[in-house]
């Protein structure tokens, strides 16, 4: 049970075995699974591959299980629709690589792309590094087969890319966390497979002059990359230190990585000369060119270690997922580096800088249990104050799940709360689903 | 009375004359009238421009209309963080002229954009020419102001461009039809203003041949055009008449129209190029390119004028909104033409070729009252009939509203019909938001 007790959350207070596992094949086993569920008034928790950041595939109230990781093929390929068939049980990494074998783009790209199940990314509504050209998960979605918790099995939309006949149940349920339904089958729309790619990564002395880039490139240059990604000084340091290798610049205060796609050579030449303009117009220390495979990797190598190289610096820690209106970055950075010296801790900062998502990353290091718990605690409540009075938000894709739910009321009134509820209440009326996540 | 209970649904049957119209100036008056009808029990039907096509804003069971013309100022053009944000009553137009006079392209562009309001535009989920590359509106509201059904007001996502911090409820509104709230503030992302643009206008001698170039140009040219839009011969036919003037080809079998965008005229002209060499191959009958605004404006006069253009020639049209996967575009149309033809009726076709959405216009004519509703009765069933069998539904982009909600269940099973009842339910308790509207 103990592999089932757990995400990818480092703090026990977040872990708790199930009673039981359920493995089902089928959306019919799904359905009896949440039938004999709802008649005991036993909670049910979907999970994907486990890989969560918030506690969100954690049965925190027991119960059952419900693994997906069965449900594990790529049932059509759909090369005149541009539409790709799959089970949730599915790594990501495989719905990309399927694509990219028949000519085409899957645009999701968590970084755990190689380990997460694309129903995880479903339920969680994944953001990853292409979300500034392409949008979050919730983008590629157009339909699905989902079994609710009363045991219905039913198919939102499909493969129409305009439709709005009825509710767009669909959206409402990506992103739900496994509090509303079982996603079963889902309906991925494809993209045209970019045929050139070119990769930038750019060093900085001051995070403010790096984020201040991300305007620049898109307002002044008119250009919208397809990635644009920010990590401190800290985090730079961490990876170099993981990966035993140095990077250009090692210790510069921040590096932005920027990748740019297209379908002919010189469109992408000429975007990337552009913003390599800019970046050295802007106080750039440097600007260089990854144009072939290993090039692009290891520069990416170095932003996707993010977590794994600082659990090396410290087992234990607190990952916030804090989003922000996208010119409110440098504030926001600030303010978490004001708050940790304050408190006399170590925050690390890496992300999303196009689409304004900070992954926050604070180390217990050495911090004894007890002073940890008190010292986050205000920690995260003046992260989350500062957040919010820029008209930012709680989560930008790690999600809610019971690790921040607590958390939810700080960030919206009693009145979106009170819909959040009704909701739940109309669509699982015996709270089977996921208790222990959503309000 | 009478101006506010119809809306450009041509029939006689989709009218009904509200007892009270009321329009209030900002979110607490409507509130006010929310629970005052709550209080009393008396349908509202919240309104926009009445441009909309599926009697959506007729108050079919009389009661208030909530007409939001009143609430019509830009109230922010953010220019850092890429948004505007404005209140319902303002033109789509006006929406489209204020991003674009501060370097910026509000990407949301249906037909109607002149007269309809941006708050019904995010009522229907309006999709328009530009939803190739941009999406439809649902993809430019991040966030917004709504009244619910009970008084209370709330602000749902905001300037985040990415959130997944509790349930999609920004998305659960848009395309609601004004049946769970009344939103009276919206946030709309904006992209960078395209510097170059270029229209190409292609004849086919088939509509097959016509239809068949939208995959070879997003799948084996790779690209994805800003609009790609077809007009079968009767619409061209009807449009020259209309505009009193001659179209290239005029008596091909279809045209194609095909918008490319980019930041600088190389990249434009490369994929221009490409897309026309693609259609030459795959039989066009010649190639025009419109590079200049002039040239640009005729050839979408002609396709928008489409609806005013078939009005001369039948004053009462039933004007159809399918969607189909998008290799399914030749089938769905030489169905509707089989159709046409096995019951003596003439059916126009226009619409969004690049998405799959075919406006289908069935032409009363000379037919009287009684064979007019038969026939048409029969079309309908069998337009929807071939639909639902190869995967479309009922409609794109115009919405259910009145007209269509009794046609809803044969697009879906009872258990989707389910799930939307038990969402009307939950928040909108006493069923005061446009009842005639969804089921």
């Amino acid at each position: 049970m103990e592999s089932y007790g757990h995400d990818e959350v480092s703090e026990a207070v977040w872990t708790r075995n199930p009673e039981v596992v359920v493995k089902p094949g089928i959306a019919e086993e799904v359905a009896a699974v949440l039938r004999l569920a709802g008649r005991h008034r036993v909670p049910v928790t979907p999970r994907g591959a486990g890989t969560g950041l918030s506690a969100g595939a954690v049965p925190m109230l027991g119960g059952i299980v419900l693994s997906l990781e069965k449900m594990d093929r790529i049932l059509e390929i759909d090369t005149a629709n541009m539409f790709v068939v799959v089970e949730p049980g599915v790594t990501t990494g495989q719905v990309q690589k399927a694509a990219r074998e028949a000519g085409f783009l899957y645009a999701g790209d968590p970084c755990s792309a190689d380990s997460s199940f694309i129903g995880g990314n479903v339920a969680e509504n994944a953001g990853g590094n292409k979300a500034v050209k392409y949008g979050t998960t919730s983008r590629h979605v157009y339909g699905g087969e989902v079994v609710l918790p009363g045991g219905e099995i039913t198919t939102l939309g499909g493969k129409c890319v305009k439709d709005v006949t009825g509710y767009d149940l669909v959206h409402l349920m990506v992103g739900s966390e496994g509090t509303l339904g079982v996603v079963t089958k889902i309906y991925l729309k494809l993209m045209p497979l970019p045929r050139y790619v070119v990769d930038l990564l750019v060093p900085f002395a001051a995070m403010q002059t790096a984020i201040d880039i991300v305007l620049v490139i898109m307002g002044n240059g008119g250009i919208v990359p397809t990635c644009l990604e920010f990590m401190d000084s800290t985090s730079i340091k961490a990876a170099e230190a993981y990966l035993n290798q140095k990077l250009p610049y090692g210790d510069a205060g921040a590096h932005i990585i920027v990748e740019v796609e297209g379908s002919t050579e010189t469109q992408v030449e000429e975007d990337y000369l552009a913003i390599g303009r800019l970046c050295q117009e802007h106080g750039a220390l440097e600007v260089f060119v990854a144009d072939n495979v290993s090039a692009r990797d290891r520069i990416w190598k170095a932003r996707k270690c993010f977590a794994e190289a600082l659990r090396v610096v410290s087992p234990v820690y607190c990952m916030e997922d804090i989003v922000v209106p996208v010119a409110a970055i440098p504030k926001a950075l600030a303010e978490i580096e004001r708050i940790a010296r304050q408190h006399g801790v170590e925050i690390s900062c890496a992300g999303h800088a196009g689409v304004g998502n900070i992954h926050a990353i604070l180390l217990r290091k050495d911090l004894d249990e007890e002073t940890w718990h008190e010292v986050k605690e205000k920690v995260l409540e003046e992260i989350y104050t500062e957040t919010y009075a820029m008209g930012g938000n709680l989560s930008g894709e790690h999600g809610i799940g019971a690790k921040r739910k607590d958390y939810l009321a700080r960030f919206m009134d009693p009145v979106q709360l009170a819909m959040i509820r009704a909701v739940k209440k109309a669509l699982d009326p015996g709270l089977i689903l996921n208790p222990g996540g959503q309000p």
